[in-house]
């Protein structure tokens, strides 16, 4: 066995030798792993965070080359970016409901929906500005906010898939009401429940649960947005320790005017125990609007979400007593960040909901409306619509409850994949919200339909709680990340090619056919339902070139691919519809082995879904190789530059005046 | 010269025999004329109304053979469905203003900047849902209502291209307004210019020119939106032909609770000149208010464009003395298209300017926000979206002057350019100021920043005066109706290829060059400037490659093309992005010519553009040209039928329930 390794390794230095231009460039770059100290990311500190926690996890990584080179995460995500397949999380559809479970969330999806039906009218709470009050009530008597507080705190004690249910239904009636919810819970206390202690668990808890005070979440402020670790809010602790003083100020805080407890970031000047230098990082607080000078400015003028409270949150003097710590003493980022993290399955729910609701109202629409002596729903452009809608929705669905299924049965990594969802879903919201208008003309304009409301709601789903631009750098940096690691295990294995041979023989193979356009033998056959084979052999083949490119990227640019934001975000949409994919392909085959009367329409989305999205990929990698795209990028640093310098147009106007 | 044709001749007659299986299916489909007689069409009845006029142009040609095969339109939207290039349009950029025209909008382009910059309040008019009274004022006073009345009625009298530039401030400041007063120039009275009598322009215009009374624009109804030869509104000649009776009501019509005349689209039944049976043909009539009957509701509740007054208008028994007939009688669908088709280029030049407007704040934010250390306009996410704002605005700007230059000039063949600058300029702005939101993050959703005011306003742009879904089957239909004719004309010929030797000998060289993947000759060479060569051929590729499938289309699909609705939009897409190709390209020729600083930015944008474009088409041919597309438009027909059955989503939850 020894012996046949060592002679396929020997076998394999001729290969080296053949493909060393890649490999070496790769090494002047001191490995590809993508170290992002560098201050000129502009991606979030979200993704600096997590980019520095799998940097230590493969820092030790590189003494055990084999090890790091095998699939080490159970991430599907992270999989993709090293060309592997990890079907760990993603097949079989993940079904996280227990038997009790399932039997309680059945018992409120039914009083949920009639409530929202019935009670909640979204265009009131719209014109309004606020959620009215005989609904505040009715949603607290609900239990509405405290669905994930555990029973004996006073809550539901729900899990994540029952969350997501629930929320979708909200969704689907008000997005405004939704946010008040989700701020108050998906955000506003779940650093409580992620990383309260007992003592603050029991203290804050039951109120929040039956919403006798709300909550909000205070991170964003004036200067600092997607830059968040860039805040200047700041908590000095005294000098017996027993408190801090909190001072500065925060912006569009959700339910900022109504909260009585607030989830507060602040920096706190703390000795490196490395240096001994003082360095300010980052802590988490709770504070109660009692503890004085909490003070909150007048509700936002927004564009839509008008129900939902938004204000600025002062803190003047506030002494916080250190109990009130949530988290360790600087380690408010991981804080910050694993709530956001932990919330974003919840958004693609609701945004399910909403596009459920819309596609609704737009088939309503083409099936009762007559132009040219037909129902326009017979028209091919109405069609196209319908058609794309109702795919956007499966998908969104579908990501939702993966996710949250996958967080329930105790997955750990889902950082990418909850960053995936959050941008498909309020991506696909708007689409199909602004598709659903098209169909319904200028009926769809007019504030009656209750169209106009969601798709001003929906405009901000792609802004908070992380822009898509800069979760689509996230996704990017955290696949190139774990690439990185594994390319850089290899670089180290290739010198000392005869004591890693096993491991050099496959992955050099692999490079080898991949380069000859062959099939490296990555494959979901065997995976997926033989119905889909060939929409899988489509997602194999798509994950086999997204390898390919992402370590070309890598040893092209090495570290310095945390510049390339024209390289990332393409590399992140190829990341996202290659989830998407997947996902399908996995709730396809969960319909089918439920005997679903709607399995060949759903076989139907799935492979529609996975022909365009394998196109789009292979359009967005050949464009990541070719030299017409380097141009191009080069064209519009250009043109922004001197648009940017100008103050505006350059052009000067057609008539020269 | 007479014996080479011959030979020739018989040489070709070679070549059509080998390649008879086109043109033979073709010839099953009885010529491939676009007959738009078949009420399953969904296209405006503008397509109808033109494809019936270019029919009979059409039908006079048969015995001209040569004379259809050659370029007999100017317009090089036309030409180019036939793979042809017409310049006579394009090159060199129009420029229609004579010096005194240039000297006084020159004059005028300062303080109406000045107006909209210091009077005008475009966030209180938003709020107020109306424009406020003394902004109204002094656009009266300023002639803002009267722009293109003739100066011996007491208007300004200028011309489209006058008329463009001021909108276009507009634009940059105010879509509520912009409506405000389109509403009362562009459509509302522009029937009384465009097809009154002198009596009727003289009793009318002085009064609308200084805004002492309003015009409003009376097509759409509940059930006649897109299919707007559906009306059932009724104007009954009395038995003394001195009136007419108009009962009927019309919806969303802006102004329509303002305004004093009424440009009103009825059925009249006429007698049917062939027949002699009588049948209900549309008519148009300038109705007052004060002719008693004519009532207006309360003003809608609109996403956007709140200023803009928009009502219900109701006709009951309405009194309209026969000189009140506006054009000939039955020829009222004429007058709606033709108002709708001179309006068009004026929507692209004010939504240039609101692009110019979003694009300022973007870049201003770009240029002053901090984020990871470094103005973002730094990173290239903003880099991107800048220049692409940036590029669509260029284009955007350069159809609209391009278009009512053309018009200046005397064109008569601009309706394909004129509904493709409506498509593209709505479409550019509303993705230009989503980006630029987008840029903003947060502060973009805020009311504050003006910025979402801009979006809502933007958003009924694609909807209204002809929905941009119905606008591309009307490019694409009107493209092919040219390029059917001309092909019918080639098939005849092909009966009798002696005598058409001559002919045939480039049409049948033509196909076989383009078949084998060979260049046509087709070329932008001397006309484009060398500098922008490559873009140049990248278009006349294009072209050629389009001539080549619309052709293919012809012949697949016969007078039924226009049944398929997913085939006709890719094309039109088509012809969009190889109009904007070309015009980008003439513009820069203009601002190379006049030396302009900023020729080496618009060589830029142009080289840009045409290689995005010139990708994007290749692609949309590829489809069309695709088994696999055709796969993908049945699945998306069987999938929109199974929602539409099911009122909505078809897979079941993905939880069950």
């Amino acid at each position: 066995m020894l012996l046949r390794k060592v002679s396929q390794s020997s076998a394999l230095c001729g290969s080296i030798l053949r493909i060393p231009a890649g490999l070496s460039r790769g090494q002047r770059h001191a490995g590809a792993v993508v170290a992002v100290q560098n201050p000129r990311l502009y991606a979030s500190q979200a993704a600096e965070a997590v980019l520095e926690k799998t940097a230590a996890v493969g820092s030790n990584t590189a003494a055990k080359v084999e090890k790091t080179i095998s699939t080490e995460s159970k991430s599907y995500a992270v999989n993709i970016f090293k060309g592997q397949i990890e079907t760990a999380q993603v097949f079989p559809y993940p079904s996280a409901l227990n038997e009790e479970q399932e039997q309680f969330l059945r018992e409120l999806v039914g009083p949920v929906d009639k409530f929202f039906l019935e009670v909640n009218d979204a265009a009131k709470n719209d014109a309004l500005e606020k959620v009215e009050d005989d609904t505040m009530q009715g949603l607290k008597e609900m239990g509405a906010f405290g669905l994930q507080v555990p029973s004996d705190l006073g809550g539901l004690g729900l899990s994540n898939t029952q969350y997501a249910r629930l929320v979708e239904i909200v969704g689907t009636y008000d997005l405004g009401v939704g946010i008040t919810l989700g701020a108050h819970q998906s955000i506003g206390f779940k650093g409580i429940l992620l990383f309260g202690n007992p003592a603050q668990k029991e203290k804050y808890l039951p109120k929040l649960a039956t919403a006798e005070t709300i909550a909000a979440f205070c991170l964003t402020e004036p200067a600092s947005g997607s830059d968040a670790a860039s805040i200047k809010t700041t908590a000095v602790q005294s000098s017996c320790g027993k408190f801090f003083t909190l001072n500065g100020s925060k912006i569009w805080i959700s339910n900022g005017g109504l909260a009585e407890i607030f989830t507060v970031f602040a920096k706190t000047p703390m000795k490196d125990p490395k240096t001994g230098e003082m360095k300010d990082k980052i802590s988490a607080f709770v504070v109660e609007r009692s503890f004085g000078g909490v003070t909150s400015g007048p509700p936002e003028k927004k564009m839509g979400i008008k129900a939902s409270n938004t204000a600025e949150v002062y803190f003047d003097n506030v002494r916080v007593p250190a109990d009130c710590l949530l988290g360790e003493l600087g380690e408010g980022f991981k804080v910050a960040m694993n709530i956001l993290n932990n919330g974003r399955f919840g958004m693609a729910a609701a945004l399910s909901g909403t596009m459920k609701g819309v596609i609704n109202k737009a088939v309503d629409h083409a099936a009762n409306r007559t132009q040219f002596g037909n129902k326009i729903h017979n028209y091919g452009v109405i069609q196209e619509k319908v058609a794309r809608m109702a795919m956007l929705q499966y998908v969104t669905e579908s990501m939702a409850y993966m996710i949250s299924g996958n967080m329930d049965s105790g997955a750990k990594e889902f950082q990418i994949e909850a960053a995936i969802s959050k941008i498909f879903a309020s991506e696909a919201a708007w689409t199909v919200t602004d598709e659903c208008v098209q169909v319904m003309g200028g009926m769809g304009y007019m504030k009656d339909t209750g169209l106009e409301r969601v798709m001003r709601d929906l405009r901000i789903f792609r802004i908070f709680e992380g822009t898509n631009d800069i979760l689509r750098l996230f996704v990017a940096l955290n696949g190139f990340q774990n690439a990185g690691n594994q390319l850089k295990s290899l670089q180290k294995a290739l010198k000392n090619p005869i004591g890693n041979a096993g491991m050099l023989a496959g992955e050099i193979a692999k490079r080898a056919k991949r380069k000859a356009g062959l099939s490296t033998g990555l494959t979901l056959q065997g995976t997926v339902h033989p119905e889909l084979a060939q929409s899988g052999e489509l997602t194999a083949k798509a994950i086999e070139q997204f390898g390919g490119v992402t370590e070309e990227l890598l040893l092209k640019h090495g570290k310095k691919i945390i510049d390339e934001q024209f390289v990332l975000s393409r590399v992140a949409d190829c990341a996202i519809d290659l989830y998407a994919m997947v996902v399908v392909l996995s709730r396809y085959q969960h319909a089918s082995s439920l005997g679903s009367a709607s399995a060949q329409h759903e076989k139907m989305l799935c492979e529609t879904w996975c022909v365009e999205a394998h196109e789009r990929i292979l359009r967005d990698i050949k464009s990541l190789r070719s030299s017409q795209s380097r141009q191009l990028y080069k064209n519009m640093r250009a043109i922004s530059a001197a648009v940017v310098e100008n103050g505006g147009v350059v052009a000067p106007p057609a008539l020269g005046f």
